[in-house]
C-alpha cells in the first residue's frame, strides 16, 4: 500500500513475464464448482457463525497480547473453537520470539505547566530508569527531518513527532504514521536521543486512547523509551510547545524485553478429498495488542476465516483441496507467526495453492487484487465474478500480497491476493483500548465471511493451480 | 429538566400570580440599549475571547480537580485572567467542603474470564480494603428494581446497573442516568452491598473513558465504593453475564475524603455608572472533573462568562448596573461554590437583577426561558427578539433556573433565565478524560457569548427590575 507506483511497475513485470510461458493450459473452475461457490456466498451473508467466534473470543479471553498470560488461554480457546467446528486436524507449531511485557506507563508535562499525558509504550520500548525519565522535548515534523537532524540537537532530549493521520477507505496514510512508529524510535535513539514520542500513528482525533504498536528497535541495547500520545494529548503538548519555553516531560515506562517466549500457530485442516496435500490457506493471527480486546484486530480476521471455513466443511462433501485455517501466533511483533510458519514450510510452497489473510478489521471487502501465475488469470475472473454482487471489485493490475502473516508465504512463492477491506475507520480504533466488539458490524463481517468462503472453495476446486512455486513472485510489488 | 410537566404548571402559577398585580409598571429596556445589545451581539459572534480563555485555561492548568494541586492554581489562573481582561474588582470568597481525592483505580472480572476492565470511581467513593474488593456481581435493570430488592439478594454483593443513556438535544436523558450515579450507590449501601457498580452515564457508545460524577452518599460511614465502567466495559461485563455463570469482579480502588478544603469563588466586578450596588450576575464553574481537562465542563462556562462581560467592559462606558462574573469553586461535588454563595448573599438578593450560569458545554443555545416578575416579562421579550436572529427559541411557558451554581441564588429569589445549550454530545464527552479543548467548536462558543454579552447587557440597562426578591421564585419548578 505504501508503493503504488512500485506494485503497478512490477505487477506489469509479472504480467510480460507471464506472456512467455503462455503455452500452459488455463487454470479454470468447474461450474459445479462455481454454482456451489454461489450458493456459499449467499449463505454466508447470513451465517453469524464468524460473529459468535469474535464474541467468544473477545469476551471469554479479551487482550492477548503474545507471551502474556492471556497467550496461552487463546491458544487453548482456538484449539477447542477449531475442533468445535469440526476441523478434520487441528493441531500447533512452534514460534519462539523475546518476551516483550509492559506492566505499566505514565506520562507528564513537568514544565512549564505541570499536567499528565495519556500515552502508550511502544512495542520493545525499553522501560524508563527508577523514577522515570525526565527531559526536554525537542520537536520535528516529519521523520525526515528528524532524520536530517544535527545530532547535538537531539542528545539527551525526548523527540517529539506529531504527524496527524487522516481516514482514507484504503487506509493508506498509517504508511506515514506507522513508518514514524516503527523508524522514528530507532532514528532518534541512533542520534542520542532520551527517549521518543509520537502522536499516536490513528485517526480518532478526539479519543484519549493512545495507539500502540511496533518499533523497528533490533538492539535492546540501542533502544529508549518510545510512547504514544493520544491525539487529544498530542495537541495539548504542541499547544505548550506553541508558548515557546522549555518543555519538560517525565515518562515513567515499566515495560521491556524479559528473555525469550515459545507460543504457537494454531491451525486446522479441512482434509481435502481428491488432493489432500494441496492448501489453501486463510487465516488471521490470534494475538492482539493489550490495551484493547482484539476485536477487529484481529479477532475478526481469524473469525472471518473460520466462519467461511466452516461453511465449507459443511458442504455436502469435503473439497477437492485441502482447506487450511492458520491462528498466527504474535503477528504484532513483528510477524514472528507468519515468518515461523513460512521458514517451516518455504519448501512445500508449491503445494500451496492459493492463499489470503484477514488483518484489516471487519469492514466490507470492496477490491480483489491478485499475485497468480497469467494462466490462472481467468479463474481469478471468475472467482471475481461471483464476488462482484456482494460489492467487491477486481483490479488485475495490481498484485496481491497475502495480507500480513501469509505475506512470509506469498515471499517464498505462494501465490496470493490481497482482499482490500473499507479502512476508513480502522485506524480510529486500532491498537488501542477501543478495539472492542462493539465496533464490528455483524452484516459487513459476513461479506467478509461470503468472500473469503467464494475463493477458498474456487480455489479448492479449480483445475489447476495458480502457480504457486518457490520464488515465484519475487518483485511483485505485493506490499500488504 | 427531568420534570417537565411540574415545570408547565408552576409557570402557570407564576404567570397566574403575575396577573394579581400587575398594577405596577412594565420594565423595559431602552431603545439605545437595544441597538448597542445588537451591536454587542454582532461584534461577539466574531470575537475569539472566549475561546482564547478555554483555551488558557485547559493548556495552562489542565484538570482541576476541587482541593487538588491544580486547584490553587486555577484559582491564580482566574484572579490574573479577570485582571487582564480589565474587571474593576476581582476578589474572592472562601468555600469550605470535604476535600475527596482520587490516586488509583483499577477493576477486572475475576471470574469466570479473568480480564481487566475501565472504569473510574465516583465522586466521595471510599476507596476498596487493601489488596482490593472481590465479589460476585448481582443485577438490576434499574435503579427502581435495586429499591425494590430484597437485601438478602444484595449483601456483600457488587450491585450492577446498565442502563444506556441515549443522545437527545436536550440531554434529558441525564435526568436518568445521573439520577443511578447519584442515587444507586446509597442505596445498595443501604442494602448492605459491597460496591456499586454503573453503565457510565454518558452516550458515547464505543469509547473506554468512563465518566465519573458524584453520588449522593452523605454519611462517609455509610458509604460503599463506587464506579462507572465504559461502555464497552459495561457491555463486556454484560456478555459475561449472559453466560449465566457467576460473575465476580475485583475493584481497587485508592480514593476518599480526607478532611476538609477551603477553596475560593473568584469573582470580578464591571462596576455599574448608575447602580452599582444592583447587579446582573453571570458564571460558569472554574472546578473540572480529574480525568479530562474540564474544556466543556466548565471552561466554556467561565470563557462565556468572561467573553460576555469583556465586551460590555470594552463600550465606551460603564454599563448602568454592575456586571459580576463568577468563576465558581467545586460545582462538582455538590454545588459547594453555588451554595456557599447563595448563603452569603441571600439577603442581597433583591439586589440581584437577573443571573444565570452557563454550564452544559459549549453547544449553541437554542432556547431560553426565564422565571421573572410579569411585569419583566416584555423586557425578556425584547431580549428574546435580539436574540432569535442567532437562534435562540424564546420558551414564555417555561420557568428559567439560573443554571447550576447560581440556580442557588434563584432559590433564594433571584430572576433567573435557563439558556438551553444543544446537549446532543455533550454526555459523549461529560466527566471523561476526553474532556478537552478540541471538544469545542470557536463559531459556536462565540455564539454563547453572544447570548450572554445581550442579555447581561440589556438587564443591566432595563428601566426597572426582573422582580428578585426573597423567596420570589419559589416552587417555579425550575430543574437545572
Amino acid at each position: 500500500m505504501q508503493r503504488p507506483v512500485l506494485a503497478l511497475l512490477t505487477a506489469s513485470l509479472v504480467l510480460a513475464h507471464g506472456r512467455a510461458c503462455a503455452a500452459e493450459a488455463p487454470t479454470t473452475i468447474p461450474a459445479a464448482a462455481v454454482q456451489t461457490a454461489e450458493q456459499l456466498r449467499n449463505e454466508a451473508m447470513h451465517d453469524d457463525t464468524a460473529y459468535q467466534v469474535v464474541k467468544s473470543l473477545t469476551t471469554e479471553i479479551g487482550p492477548r497480547l503474545a507471551g502474556s498470560a492471556n497467550d496461552p488461554r487463546a491458544r487453548e480457546w482456538a484449539i477447542a473453537k477449531f475442533k468445535a467446528l469440526g476441523f478434520d486436524k487441528v493441531y500447533t507449531e512452534a514460534v519462539t520470539y523475546p518476551l516483550w511485557v509492559r506492566r505499566s506507563e505514565h506520562g507528564a508535562i513537568v514544565a512549564p505547566f505541570p499536567q499528565s499525558l495519556t500515552l502508550t509504550a511502544l512495542g520493545y520500548s525499553p522501560g524508563t530508569p527508577n523514577g522515570g525519565l525526565t527531559a526536554q522535548i525537542v520537536q520535528f515534523p516529519s521523520l525526515e527531518a528528524l532524520k536530517a537532524a544535527d545530532p547535538g540537537t537531539v542528545k539527551g532530549k525526548i523527540v517529539y513527532i506529531g504527524y496527524r493521520m487522516h481516514r482514507t477507505k484504503d487506509g493508506h496514510d498509517y504508511g506515514i504514521g506507522g513508518g514514524i512508529r516503527e523508524e522514528g524510535p530507532p532514528t532518534a535513539a541512533a542520534k542520542g536521543a532520551a527517549g521518543f514520542l509520537l502522536r499516536s500513528a490513528g485517526t480518532d482525533a478526539d479519543s484519549r486512547t493512545p495507539h500502540t504498536g511496533l518499533t523497528d528497535f533490533r538492539d535492546p541495547a540501542k533502544s529508549i523509551p518510545a510512547a504514544a500520545l493520544s491525539n487529544p494529548d498530542a495537541d495539548q503538548l504542541e499547544r505548550v510547545l506553541a508558548y515557546g519555553k522549555p518543555v519538560t516531560v517525565k515518562l515513567d515506562l515499566d515495560c521491556g524485553i524479559e528473555g525469550q517466549y515459545t507460543g504457537y500457530n494454531v491451525i486446522g485442516d479441512i482434509v481435502g478429498r481428491k488432493y489432500p496435500d494441496q492448501v489453501v490457506v486463510i487465516g488471521g493471527h490470534l494475538d492482539s495488542w493489550d490495551p484493547g480486546t482484539g476485536a477487529i484486530d484481529d479477532g475478526a480476521g481469524v473469525a472471518i476465516a473460520l466462519g467461511a471455513a466452516k461453511l465449507i466443511h459443511d458442504l455436502p462433501q469435503r473439497p477437492d483441496r485441502t482447506v487450511r485455517v492458520i491462528a498466527f501466533a504474535n503477528e504484532e511483533m513483528g510477524l514472528w507467526g507468519g515468518r515461523a510458519y513460512a521458514e517451516k514450510h518455504a519448501a512445500e510452497v508449491g503445494k500451496f495453492q492459493l492463499g489470503t489473510e484477514s488483518d484489516l478489521g471487519a469492514g466490507p471487502v470492496y477490491q480483489m487484487s491478485a499475485s497468480v501465475k497469467p494462466q490462472a488469470r481467468g479463474a481469478i475472473e471468475q472467482i471475481a465474478k461471483v464476488l462482484k454482487p456482494i460489492g467487491v471489485a477486481y483490479d488485475a493490475k495490481l498484485p496481491g500480497g497475502g495480507g500480513s502473516d501469509l505475506s512470509q508465504m506469498h515471499l517464498k512463492g505462494m501465490a496470493a491476493l490481497t482482499l482490500s477491506q473499507d479502512a476508513t475507520h480502522y485506524f480510529d480504533w486500532h491498537h488501542t483500548a477501543n478495539d472492542t466488539l462493539d465496533k464490528i458490524d455483524p452484516q459487513q463481517l459476513a461479506q467478509n465471511v461470503a468472500v473469503y468462503a467464494v475463493f477458498t472453495y474456487m480455489a479448492a476446486q479449480a483445475d489447476g493451480d495458480f502457480g504457486s512455486a518457490p520464488g515465484a513472485f519475487a518483485g511483485d510489488g505485493a506490499g500488504d
